[in-house]
């Protein structure tokens, strides 16, 4: 079982009647539903929740956090932001969608301006698999078409991913590397490009099972807690520790 | 000609005779020194200096900046920090040495706690190369002895390096990641492991070499400034722009 | 149920006596009692066995590929080397073992020459983990001691691993990468050093542990095969084949 | 002073009219006047010379390697082959071109199948730099237009390249690795993916500008050799050496 906590900043679908005919009941639940009955336990937290839904009771008991956020990145709290950072670095999955390139706690564990090209015109794009042994690959198409998404172009002002999974192709002639994983500390990141809130991007299939994909890789390994700081030598050696 | 910049926070060698002994004028000024001589335009900037000597006239003017630092990283001003890391992302060179991996900028651009063991015992540090193709190997031996040095252990709490040039053997067991380099934005960064400050380890022909080919490789190339935000069609198809 | 093949030469065994007071009935009979027990079916072949014992039939049934090889690699057919090369590229998960480093289809695979340092001196070798999050280590203490091992040492004349997940302290000083990730094609490879065959490396319970994990870890994806050749464009533009 | 030697097939210009006109002297020679005046001295080779133009002679005074072949990659004898992939083992750098993916030596450097996907449509090529941090991009715009050039699409079947620089979107959907580098040994390997025979892709001059800057980053550095074999220790430890 793992411990899946989806959370939506959950402000477009509210006051965009654009977005709210695609996701009526927000991204978050239309990703929940898609997700579900692969042996996860999926929640969802939202912006407006006390703490922003993600309490210490929430995240203690996370295994795999999703982000989704794009107008309200400003008003989550720096204390929640920092606080998701250093649950990654202690070991929780963290799944970055789209927009969230821009988040505060993806920032954060980047230590870069996440800054891309964008551009909302409907266009074509190609999902290309460049890393086909990747679990996150794993009963996928070498190709994945979504019709009408926002294009993301290059340069994306990120640290060169550990692992790169997928390269878009957009028909107005741009690439984005749409597929990326990190480790920061204990954690997996894997980033995730597709996701505009006006496109029904989070109800197609293949999208969905790269997502699913990307949990059971992003659980956290049951490892050795680290030791940091002042150490003993292993082989004794005759020098004497100041 | 490439301009340089080594800062160091300079406290341990006014109040530690241990220190002072090995490095009377300050480790600033024994790196200045070990390094001149290569085209290099050297400047040096200190903690207690105005904006830690770090102004917008010295940044402007720095393409490579070192960084020493131990006691008093708390004491480095958060606003300086960030615009440090703000200009190694800008492409400025950064080259952190020994306990400088705990330093408010290194720690922003990593993401991570940049947490390690360590140990003064005087030991036996053997840093061998693993990347002889590097630049920053260019004429160094595949093997440096440091016969006195600060053990520092793994687990080393950075992102897995871009590119890993050095492991180190200690006498008590441990190995580290030595010389790791990464990138942030337009910017070079290099990690180099060596130099406590109450050994003489700045004063080693192989120690200098290292980091004369680290500044060398971190000098910024001139590319074209990256464009970020909204972009039209490189190749127009008729899609309409939102 | 993961299909594992362990292949060991077996020929210091029948004719070292030292070595055989070690592994009595062969390295691979020690590995496949000792790996059982994790829904793995495991079977052994060994280079006196018609084609090596690597016949179609068994590389057509075998999920994983253990390769133990020593002072005989020149006995294996460049036929075999070459077919097992080609099932590794076609999604055949492949950990080589110790000196299996000079293995055929090992440097096939490389496409360097795999040299390394080496002593027989009985010396403690410690492993230590720098890829905590990586599914190899998990459940693996932070560092493994073997009291008695061969060293190998650096330079290892391989591509830059994919990922590093391991790291050894020799006690003559010398450090290795001793737990190293590459893919090649649709194949997962795990290059693990410890096990020279005069020492019980291979009963002792934390390396069986790594090598069950890799075996998990190198279990192919189920990924749609990839086309390659002349192909039809996806986003028709007008544009003539020749 | 870097000396080039620059290798073309030199076929496809001989009999096939379309690519005569294109490069009436060969792609060598085009490559050769385009490449000119960096302080590089520059040689050409072609398959029909003895040995292929490529004598130990030649490869004794070659710091860096072009490699273009298309239809006569079979006619390259095995030895030559074998021998120009020695040589970037031990630090000639190498640069491969285009259809070069599929030649003897790529292919053995990089142990893998080299293949693709393609089609020759005329189609629109666009370059997009995604490492702005890295010297082959050094003067150069963050993306390359060419008008007219054949497709390769993903996947690739190379191993992870060491460093990704460029990648190109096609105007049929497709998206493909077109700058990557890798080292073998001591000798670094840049594949760069444009120069189809029919198209005039090697006059432009921020395609050859990219070359330029490869071979500077592809001179070898001045290493130590590196040891290998039975090595004493380092550091004495009273073990005995069998």
């Amino acid at each position: 079982m793992i411990n899946v906590t989806i959370w939506n900043e959950f402000v477009h679908e509210k006051i965009h009647d654009e977005v709210k005919s695609v996701y009526p009941e927000g991204l978050h639940k239309a990703l929940a539903d898609g997700l579900n009955g692969e042996g996860f336990a999926i929640r969802t937290a939202t912006l407006d929740q006390p703490e922003h839904g993600l309490t210490d009771e929430v995240l203690d008991s996370t295994d795999v956090l999703l982000w989704w956020g794009h107008m309200a990145h400003d008003r989550v709290s720096d204390e929640i932001a920092a606080k998701v950072a250093e649950r990654v670095r202690g070991g929780m999955g963290f799944i970055v969608l789209h927009s969230g390139h821009f988040s505060k706690p993806f920032k954060r564990l980047m230590g870069t301006s996440c800054d891309l090209k964008w551009r909302v015109a409907g266009e074509q794009e190609i999902i290309w698999t460049v890393n086909p042994t990747h679990p996150i690959c794993d009963g996928v198409d070498s190709r994945i078409i979504l019709e009408h998404e926002e294009m993301y172009g290059e340069f994306f002002d990120i640290p060169a991913p550990d692992e790169l999974v997928f390269i878009s192709n957009f028909q107005g002639g741009e690439v984005f590397r749409s597929g990326c994983t990190f480790t920061r500390g204990a954690g997996k990141i894997f980033y995730f490009r597709p996701g505009h809130e006006t496109y029904p991007t989070y109800y197609q299939p293949e999208v969905l099972k790269v997502i699913r994909n990307a949990i059971k890789w992003a659980h956290p390994a049951r490892n050795a807690k680290q030791q940091f700081g002042k150490s003993e030598p292993v082989r004794p050696f005759g020098g004497v520790l100041v």
